[in-house]
């Protein structure tokens, strides 16, 4: 599981469309994904995921940033499968008991 | 806002109580805040945000937990307001374009 | 323990400039540091270490950066004291070994 | 360039044996770095810095963490060279001005 936050440098202070283009490559490599406010959270095989992110900064350098600077947390567990909802889910159950 | 991901060290695998534990203190403080699958995004006046990190982390060790690794991303800005709904409503805007 | 790399937005690609505020922070408030290629690590008590990451971000805000992206480690620890050096040398006694 | 933070879960408090172990990746790779007290930074093309982290994870895990939870910073230019040594020096430059 990865959670990424793309921070493309030179371009200004509006970042949604570099944003918004990586979206497009989740969704075009079919990946599994949740955006939140503060990044997007992909889960998957590391090839998938880590090609993914490649893409994502390939593709923000060719719509015309010089820089970026991307901030990551990247989970991998061994005991278990645990799906982003299951994630979610789990906490859930413990603020409703 | 704040994106953080709180990462008890010493209490084996599972995480979710902690997790659980600092979605309360969000919730009694009454901060505007969104769980999503690696973290929590938190919006608030920086004292607000702050405050309510610091007693996450004082109630993860009261738990038990000896030792916290926390990732965060801070996100100031002057120029304007930027509710987290307004983030993504303009990333999903240029997704539907 | 804080480690952080302040990211401003909207003030082109280089940002040597702001990353040498924060270092001017962290020695008018006698924090200690040590600056690496991709942040700075700091530490000290809670108030002593936030105080200066909020004078960090007001400063480069200051000098004209709209918007901050800051990505950052926090972590504290109950069971015992560690200094920075003390966190690399038993790291460095393994690799001797 | 890559700066990480690999955090194991359910094997205690102390993570220097896998910090150690990650080094002697980067060592046996021949990839540039430099150890920090909190996280390691990378520099090289994408594909060496990737393999090395995901050959970090492997190993961690071989050593019996059945999770690892990291945090990163992956900074990536397309206008120019910049090694981990330019980046402090111009720091350290405008800090003697």
């Amino acid at each position: 599981m990865l959670d990424f936050c793309v921070v493309p440098l030179g371009v200004g202070v509006s970042v949604s469309t570099y944003v918004a283009e990586c979206q497009r490559v989740l969704v075009e490599r079919g990946l599994s994904h949740q955006m939140h406010p503060y990044g997007t959270v992909v889960e998957g095989e590391w090839d998938e995921v880590m090609g993914a992110l490649r893409e994502c900064h390939e593709r923000v350098h060719a719509m015309g940033a010089p820089r970026i600077s991307t901030s990551l947390r990247l989970g991998t567990r061994v005991d278990r499968e645990q799906s982003m909802q299951d994630k979610l889910s789990s906490v859930e159950r413990l603020l409703k008991a």
